[in-house]
């Protein structure tokens, strides 16, 4: 189906099921965050995916394209990026499996009702505070500082929307590991499964990757590290297998 | 110092200061945890540092080894690792600055005071339950199996006998990391320092390295991975560094 494009926008290829993107390159870009958690999460055939936060709307169409699951909803609260999102379900013609939702995610159970997902995914604003930013307005800031949603809405919220034994997969950032650890075990998202992304092997990881299962027992399994870069400039198979070249 | 060694025991060289070991081939032997927690740990000069659990005593004896700690105890409640350490802290003219209780890590507090120590440490037993075990008496089973005490025995006993700002370090298995933070969170042990061990690049890690401060602000740095293995038989430079080879 045919789009139009705004002031600013661009199409991008996403190396699935020939599938594009439209993204705007003054407003928040998909990073390879959002590349990884869709290669991370597992939706099966027959689920629902909700993703909190959808940006662009990257996570549900590569979920959609990746996987066998049924319906992929995507909740953004500013307009601009929803406005892209849903104009990009509408270039890949997948109006039927994916559907974007402009709203917030604090009152995402008030919308979607209690357990009503398989599986939510998110790719939340990593930073706390708003340390140094000069216009906490701009969809970037938003995108990534939590001005609009803390961590623990987002997993409080996810837990909610969730039925039993459903998943939650986050990709996130190491130095708010033991925060997430804690606020989904308090929220009955008990941690299974997690992943560190390392850009180079001697390097501190950039990334964590989490999988939580609502009502689980206590037991996580540490896969092997994600590494990015096998020297600058050049990624590893296991990277290009995910971006799907 | 001589020493008598009893049945079954033998002296073997831990490559620090011309320091050994007295250990029984029938009972629990160190292994690399140990010597990793111990190369992981930061005891600063005029510190008082306590090992839980010390089995045969590698903790303490290995960080007066490597550190300019003023004095390390070493707490083990059963007997015949207990007499192994003293005799070993004998073997090694180190009775001014090593010292071997022995005793129960769950009375620790009642024994030692409450914040009595700058830094604790501790390689506790990695198993719950009793699975399989024919006989729960036996040392190596109390060492590696929740016999005797639990994860959360140790971190609020560590917790209570530390210092405000005090340090607490353990060496634990990765499947019970989210335990791990939920736990050391809810007794003011704020996760600070994670080391993640794998025995090589492409596989899971089989061992976490963790630092807690008593009364700190969330945020953890995750570190570097410590890859145990270049190829097979073949140990990395780093291991290498850490055993003083």
């Amino acid at each position: 189906m045919k789009v139009e494009l705004k002031a600013g926008e661009r199409i991008d290829e996403l190396q699935r099921n020939g599938y594009q993107i439209i993204q705007n390159e003054n407003g928040f870009c998909f990073g390879m965050d959002a590349v990884l958690l869709s290669g991370f999460a597992k939706v099966k055939r027959g689920e629902n995916a909700l993703d909190l936060g959808t940006g662009t709307g990257i996570i549900p169409i590569l979920l959609e394209a990746k996987t066998e699951g049924r319906h992929f909803t995507g909740l953004e609260i500013q307009e601009t990026s929803a406005d892209m999102a849903q104009r990009s379900v509408c270039l890949n013609d997948l109006n039927e499996k994916v559907e974007i939702i402009r709203g917030d995610i604090k009152e995402a159970t008030d919308f979607f009702g209690k357990a009503s997902f398989d599986v939510v995914t998110s790719n939340p604003p990593y930073m706390t505070g708003q340390h140094g930013l000069v216009n906490p307005d701009m969809p970037k800031a938003v995108a990534r500082h939590e001005i609009l949603c803390t961590l623990e809405d987002v997993i409080g919220q996810a837990s909610a929307l969730l039925k039993e034994n459903g998943r939650f997969y986050m990709v996130h950032r190491p130095f708010r590991l033991a925060e997430i650890m804690v606020t989904m075990s308090r929220y009955r998202l008990e941690p299974k499964r997690m992943k560190l992304v390392y850009p180079f092997v001697d390097k501190e990881p950039n990334m964590v990757l989490i999988e939580g299962l609502k009502g689980g027992r206590p037991r996580v399994t540490v896969e092997k590290p994600l590494i990015v870069y096998e020297k600058p400039g050049v990624y590893t198979s296991e990277i290009y297998d995910i971006y799907g070249y």
